[in-house]
């Protein structure tokens, strides 16, 4: 494919969305370095629950780790500014509102914020924990506090990103019903009434902030209600599609409509991480580079008139609150910066990976194949995470094997040792031990290479993140064969307790 | 390929195993009609632990189902020779003595038999539950016994087979690696000691039976010490192997060693079900024709002189007495037949095909495709059993999908309810929602064909053989989806309480 044009101008933001696997602030200090020298002149910044709210706010800080400190907060934009990028903070203002929807009686070590039950109130239906019900005063009060602490500690930002996406059930609640009760209401409306009230808030309380808002729940509505949203000349759509087959027409379409009923400040949002699947811990570069070619090609479709602001690289860390931790951002450091080289050179050319592998200093854009590099190859060029990068890799590929992700399939599991067997505590002492053997030795090769693993990431990340990622990407593979060889003890001590010894039943 | 001759003469022994899923007796009498049908002149019968031993050796019998009465062991033989069929019974006496090793402390419902803890020392070595340890003088007097009570209750039989086959870890028990450590002593002479005692004491009581015994462990001895075995003039030797790629070269070459030892008198032994996987429930035809195709490759190339007595088709109902039930015998019965109709016509042309489906009644030699009969026939043309087996292809083919046998792989599942998850009881109430949906839908489905199996397969076997299938089989697969639901259940009544009822938490 030839090139094409390079992405138009304005920014090229990198999202940092920290509501999962918050990176060390010195790690995270270096990565801003790392994106500007990667082309990025700008970074979208999702503190979440790692925001250091104050007064009633208060409860909304993690209590899993620790957040970032109002002097780190300030370090970040400082860097940034050195660095000659713009940072523009991200706040949620209405669904994706998991923060405050806390369990009433929160389990230990939770992971996730609310402590309030006072915030029970302000779901939108009980069991949907992300939506805020639009009725409650407080709830807005809430919001609002929620920006103002925000944007007054980011106190050189022109822009700020309100959220808005996926406002789930919205209507559904009691409140909702009865306010849709009304003739001529509809669910459309109700969105547009809590948005712009919110936008409003801001215009008046910081009128030269420009405001940015997730365009998702305003796909659906027709070119009246958009001109008449109230959004006009209010807010900046943020129009995101992460997929490598993105539908370019149709995007381009979009941005017309938008274009066509006012809303002309607009701003793509493609992803270099976080979207391929809920739980993928390795980033496929080539699937995110598509993404932006798919991109570029709607940029080069746009009929003249229609201006893009930028377009911020999405690199999310779960798909949402209560979600398994995804990829780390060291494993799609490669992503990140081929993406940002494809949107500069038009195209994924041989000079532009070239400035990805010296740049980052690997032999493939790919981290799943990128080489370790040879002994005589200084520090200096390795990219920040890269150590990581490579264990995660390499136990991926264990825990992916057929052999130990399905090791219930094993002829000894499924012959032997069926629930027929295990609740009666009946077992083939011949077969146990090969079934020992097998699992011990499985067991063995994981744990080494998940203690690796922690190891180096507690030096990029805090403990509990360490820890969540272990139990939600290993211990499910490995749960199994504990399983097994607890179950195996058990009835080798049923059936032959005389020549049980330690060393047979193992430990 | 052209024909080859047809099995040259001598019996074609179908093998009857009931160590496992023992039919019951009105069913057993059907099969013997039809195995004669098919062109059998002979059944090889391992009734194991449902033979009604009395006396001391009371202990033998089935806990789990009750052993066929001694009225029963005579019908059997009275409908089996009025179809023409001889009957071989056939008796274990060195290794796969699972039976006599019991656990000390037999656990509640234990299917497998020994009750007696002064069997114990029999065991070869203590971790091996099926070999006997052949020093012991009661060991010998056990089967002994065992032979003598069969036999007698056998009046008609002409030839006894006595096992002997897969003694597995002789030589490992203490007595006997006193008796190796004197210079000269082989492992293979232990064995040669103990089977030829085994077998003089048969001959010196039955002088006129014919003994038949398992080739496996003498396969490695040289001429030599098979010559000097005491074994020539008193065993005929069967030589099983039940590979579809079964070696020609070596097996003509394996009965021309024995043969030229002495020991002329051979057999051999195919499988028309129970040697494809330990856990296999759906019998491929295919498979076992060809498994017969090359013993008809055996059969031609064999020189003059070496005299084949006959061949067993062997039908395991499981690989040893710990294993899970394989395929039970109505899934089995079309490759029976068309292993049967192979031999007969030197090859499964479309003779012997036309010939299999017009005796079984069905559209193709695959129990797995065969169709169901149309309404308009009778029921006379349904091979007895037939209905299970289509159940069971059935539920075996639902149980197979990835959706439900890898149900954990579930994108909700392992996006959002990993262990992690499930430990501190965090759930999405939307995402429980839908993995309950998914779960409940597929146990449902699950539910109601074991039912329909259930149903039908105690009409043929004892309840607690249908009750054995279903935990060997369809509970490892259905325990994930259990274990997913409740711990989901858990969670919402933790996230949720307020607004968890019945029906959303599912019962």
């Amino acid at each position: 494919m030839d090139a094409l044009p390079a992405w138009p101008k304005g920014k090229k933001l990198v999202h940092l969305d920290l509501k999962g696997a918050p990176p060390r602030i010195d790690y995270l200090h270096k990565l801003i370095g790392l994106f500007s020298g990667l082309g990025a002149n700008g970074i979208l910044v999702e503190y979440e629950d790692m925001f250091p709210y104050e007064g009633e706010l208060k409860v909304l800080q993690s209590t899993q780790h620790s957040p970032y400190s109002r002097e780190e907060v300030l370090s970040i934009q400082e860097v940034a500014k050195s660095q000659g990028l713009e940072v523009i903070p991200l706040v949620q203002t209405f669904g994706h509102m998991e923060n405050f929807s806390p369990p009433p009686h929160p389990p230990p070590l939770s992971q996730f914020v609310l402590k309030h039950k006072s915030l029970w109130g302000l779901r939108e239906v009980g069991h949907c924990l992300g939506t805020l019900n639009p009725h409650r005063e407080e709830g807005v009060r809430l919001v609002e506090e929620m920006l103002r602490q925000v944007v007054e500690l980011h106190p050189g930002s022109t822009s700020l990103h309100i959220g808005a996406d996926e406002v789930y059930l919205l209507g559904e609640g009691e409140e909702s019903r009865r306010w849709l009760s009304t003739p001529g209401r509809t669910v459309q409306q109700l969105f547009l009434s809590h948005v712009t009230r919110v936008a409003k808030g801001v215009r008046e309380a910081w009128p030269n902030l420009n405001m940015i808002m997730w365009d998702d729940m305003l796909r659906g509505m027709d070119h009246d209600t958009l001109k008449g949203s109230g959004l006009v000349g209010l807010v900046q759509l943020m129009l995101w599609d992460y997929n490598p087959t993105l539908d370019v027409k149709n995007t381009v379409y979009l941005l017309e409509r938008y274009s066509g009923a006012g809303l002309s400040e607009l701003w793509a949002a493609s992803a270099f991480k976080g979207s391929t699947n809920v739980h993928t811990c390795v980033t496929s570069t080539q699937r995110h580079v598509d993404n932006h070619l798919q991109w570029l090609q709607v940029a080069a479709a746009l009929p003249e008139g229609i201006h893009m602001l930028g377009i911020a690289l999405t690199g999310w860390q779960r798909y949402d609150h209560l979600s398994v931790l995804c990829e780390l951002l060291p494993l799609a450091l490669p992503s990140l910066a081929s993406s940002l080289q494809t949107l500069t050179h038009g195209q994924f050319s041989p000079e532009a990976q070239s400035r990805v592998t010296k740049t980052l200093g690997i032999s493939s854009v790919e981290v799943e194949t990128m080489e370790s590099p040879s002994s005589t190859t200084g520090d200096s060029v390795l990219f920040p995470g890269r150590r990581l990068a490579e264990l995660v890799v390499e136990l991926t590929a264990i825990l992916q094997s057929e052999e130990l992700r399905h090791f219930e399939d094993n002829m000894f599991v499924r012959g032997w040792f069926t629930p027929y067997h295990r609740q009666r505590k009946i077992v083939s002492p011949l077969i146990a031990q090969q079934l020992q053997c097998q699992a011990m030795t499985l067991l063995a090769l994981v744990e080494q290479r998940v203690a690796m693993v922690k190891k180096e990431m507690v030096r990029l990340y805090p403990a509990s993140t360490a820890q969540e990622w272990v139990e939600q990407h290993v211990s499910p593979v490995v749960a199994p064969l504990q399983r097994v060889l607890e179950d195996i003890r058990a009835s080798l001590l049923e059936m032959v307790p005389q020549i049980v010894s330690a060393s047979m039943v193992g430990q």
